[in-house]
C-alpha cells in the first residue's frame, strides 16, 4: 500500500504529493510548523490525510512544549492547534482531529506532561489506523451501490494518497475492482492542482486498475455518449442536509449525472460529515493562489495582467447526491432528516 | 487589429498560436504542404481561419502546379484539395472554402492557367476579407440579446485568432463592450490545447476588456453563484437542425446553463451551418493525439502507461442552445424548420 504520511521516532514523513507522478520524495517534518507548511502548499491533501497530519502535526508540537506547568503547557497547545486550524478553512477533518486531540489531553489534565504528550503521540497514530479501517468499511458499503461491472467518473483524488490509505471514493472503486464490478475508471484531470491526471491515475496504474485519464471539460461528452455508469467522488465536508463541499469541478459533474441520469454518490468517512453545519452554503470556500491557476508545473500558462478566480472547492447540494457512503452505511438521496437519524445517533 | 493569417508576394504567413501568449512567431509557408502542416497542429485552429489557411493554401498549391494542360491541372489541384479536406474532420469552414475555391476554378476554366491561378489568390485572400465584414455583422446581431452590461462566460477562442479578425463569439463580445454593455468576460482556460487560458485572455487583455480566467471545472460553480449572465461560445459545425458542433467541453456549459436558467448563444458565420448534415451526431467529432492531455506545454503530467481520451471537439444539442447568431441575423431557440427558413433562402 502506497503511505502518505507517517510518524518514526519523534518525527512526522510526508509524501511530497506536489512532486507526484515524477519524484516520490519524502519530506521530514522536525517541528509543527513544517508540517503546517505542508498542509497550506498542499505537499499533504485530501480531508482525511489532512486530519491525520494536522492530528500528527499537533502531537509533534506538544513534545516541543518545554514549559513545566500543565497552565502554560495548555495555553501553548491551544496555540499550536490554532496554527492547524487556520492552515485550510474548508475541509472538516481538519477540525475534527484536532478537537480529538485537545479533547484527550483535557480527559488527560490529571496525568503527567510527559504522559499527555505520550498520550496525543499515539492517538496520532490511532487516527491513522484507524482511518485505513474506516476506508475499508466505506468500501465494502460503497460496493452494494454497483451492480454490474461498471464504467465509473472520479474526480480529484481520494485515495491513499487522500487518505490514511486505501481511500474513499477510490476505496470503494477498490473494493468494486477486487470484487470484478468495475470495468474501468475514467479519471478526471482535476485543475488547477491536477490531483486526478497526477496522483489518481498513478494509483490506479499501481494497482493494476484500468484507467482512463479525461481533461475536467470531457466529463459531459462521455456521459452524453452513454459511457459513465456513476460517479464516485469524495467530500471535504457533508453539511447536516447532506450538502457536499468537495474539490471544485464536483458540482458540475453532479449537474452533468443529473442531466444524463447517472448515479452520483459521495464517499467519506463519518468525520466529514459535518452536523453542526446546517447548510453547504455556510462551508466557506477556500480561495487559493491565483498561480495555480496561472502556472502548470511552474511554467505559465496566460499572459501577464490577466485575473485569475481560484476556489478550492464547490457545494454540490444534496438533491443532485444519489447516495452518501461511510463507514456507518449508505445515505440515499440524503435529506436533513435522514442525516439527522443517520449521524446524529451513536457516538 | 491582431492578424493571424495573411497572404504577401505568394507565400502564407501563419502567425504560430502555439506559441502564445509567450512568443510572437510567424511562420513562412512557401508551399501548400507548409500549410497543411500548419492547420494539423494547431500553429492556426478555428473553424473560420481553418477555411481561410485552406483556401489560401489551395492557391498557393495551385501556383506550385507546372503542369501546362488544363486536365492535369485540374487533376493536381483537386489531389491538393484532397491534402487539405483531410487535415481536420469536423469543422466545416475548411470543406466550405476548398469547395468555393474548386468551383470557382471549374467556372473560369475556358481561361488561362496564369488568370486561374490568379482568381484563385484573389479569392482566398477575399475570404479572408469577407470574414473580417461578417464578423463584425455577427456582433452587430449579437448585441441586440445583451440588454444590461452583463458578465459573459465564453470558451475556447473565437477572436481574431481564429477568424480571419475580430471574431466570432469574442465579436459579439467585442461589440457588446464597444456599446458598454460587458461588465466581465470569464475565460475558461479550454484544456487541453489551453485555447482560453493563452489566446483569449490575450486578445481581451490587448483590447483591454475587462477578463478573469477560470479552470473548465469553475463554471458551474460562477453559475450556481449567480455571476454568470449568459454564455456565448463559437461552432466549428452546426447542423441543419441546429445541433452545434464546437470545442469539447462546450456541452458542458450547455447544460449547466440549462440547469441554472442562462442564456446560451452560438455566434458563428452562416459557412458554419452545414444543412447537408442532418443532426449533429452525423458529425465525425476529431480524436486528437494523447500528447495534447498527457503533456502541457511539453511538460508531462501524468504516470507513463496511462490511456487518454481526446475528443477535440462535443455536440451541443440545438435544444441547449438559446439563440445562434450568424450575419444573416439571430435563429432564436433553433429548430429544423427555423433553421431551413432562415438558411436554405438566398445563396
Amino acid at each position: 500500500m502506497i503511505n502518505t504520511i507517517w510518524w518514526k521516532k519523534g518525527k512526522v514523513y510526508i509524501l511530497d504529493q506536489r512532486k507526484l507522478p515524477h519524484k516520490e520524495e519524502v519530506i521530514e517534518c522536525k517541528n509543527y510548523h513544517k508540517v503546517t507548511l505542508c498542509i497550506r502548499n498542499m505537499s499533504i491533501r485530501g480531508a482525511p490525510a489532512i486530519g491525520i497530519a494536522s492530528a500528527m502535526g499537533l502531537a509533534l508540537g506538544a513534545k516541543s512544549i518545554k514549559d513545566r506547568t500543565k497552565d502554560r503547557f495548555f495555553k501553548k497547545l491551544r496555540a499550536i492547534a490554532n496554527r492547524f486550524l487556520r492552515t485550510r478553512p474548508t475541509g472538516v477533518n481538519l477540525f475534527w482531529a484536532i478537537d480529538r486531540l485537545l479533547a484527550l489531553a483535557r480527559k488527560n489534565r490529571k496525568k503527567s506532561l510527559e504522559e499527555i504528550k505520550y498520550i496525543l503521540e499515539k492517538e496520532a497514530i490511532n487516527i491513522l489506523k484507524e482511518d485505513i479501517r474506516l476506508n475499508k468499511r466505506i468500501g465494502k458499503n460503497g460496493l452494494r451501490l454497483i451492480n454490474k461491472p461498471a464504467s465509473v467518473l472520479t474526480h480529484c483524488n481520494t485515495g491513499s494518497l487522500a487518505t490514511g490509505g486505501y481511500g474513499t471514493a477510490l476505496g470503494v472503486i477498490r473494493a468494486a475492482f477486487s470484487k470484478g464490478k468495475i470495468k474501468k475508471v475514467f479519471v478526471d484531470e482535476t485543475r488547477p492542482a491536477l490531483q486526478g491526471a497526477r496522483l489518481t491515475t498513478w494509483e490506479l496504474v499501481h494497482d493494476k486498475i484500468p484507467a482512463v485519464l479525461l481533461t475536467d471539460n470531457m466529463a459531459g461528452h462521455l456521459m452524453q455518449k452513454g459511457i459513465i455508469d456513476c460517479v464516485i467522488v469524495g467530500a471535504d465536508r457533508i453539511a447536516a442536509n447532506g450538502d457536499v463541499v468537495n474539490k471544485i469541478g464536483t458540482y458540475t459533474l453532479a449537474v452533468l449525472a443529473k442531466h444524463h441520469h447517472v448515479p452520483f454518490y459521495v464517499a467519506a468517512p463519518s468525520s466529514t460529515v459535518d452536523m453542526k453545519t446546517y447548510k453547504g452554503e455556510n462551508v466557506v470556500i477556500e480561495e487559493r493562489d491565483p498561480r495555480e491557476v496561472l502556472e502548470i508545473q511552474k511554467r505559465r500558462i496566460a499572459p501577464r495582467n490577466i485575473p485569475v478566480v481560484n476556489p478550492a472547492f464547490d457545494l454540490t447540494p444534496h438533491k443532485l447526491v444519489s447516495a452518501i457512503i461511510t463507514e456507518r452505511g449508505v445515505v440515499k438521496h440524503p435529506s436533513r432528516k435522514k442525516m439527522v437519524s443517520h449521524f446524529s445517533s451513536g457516538d
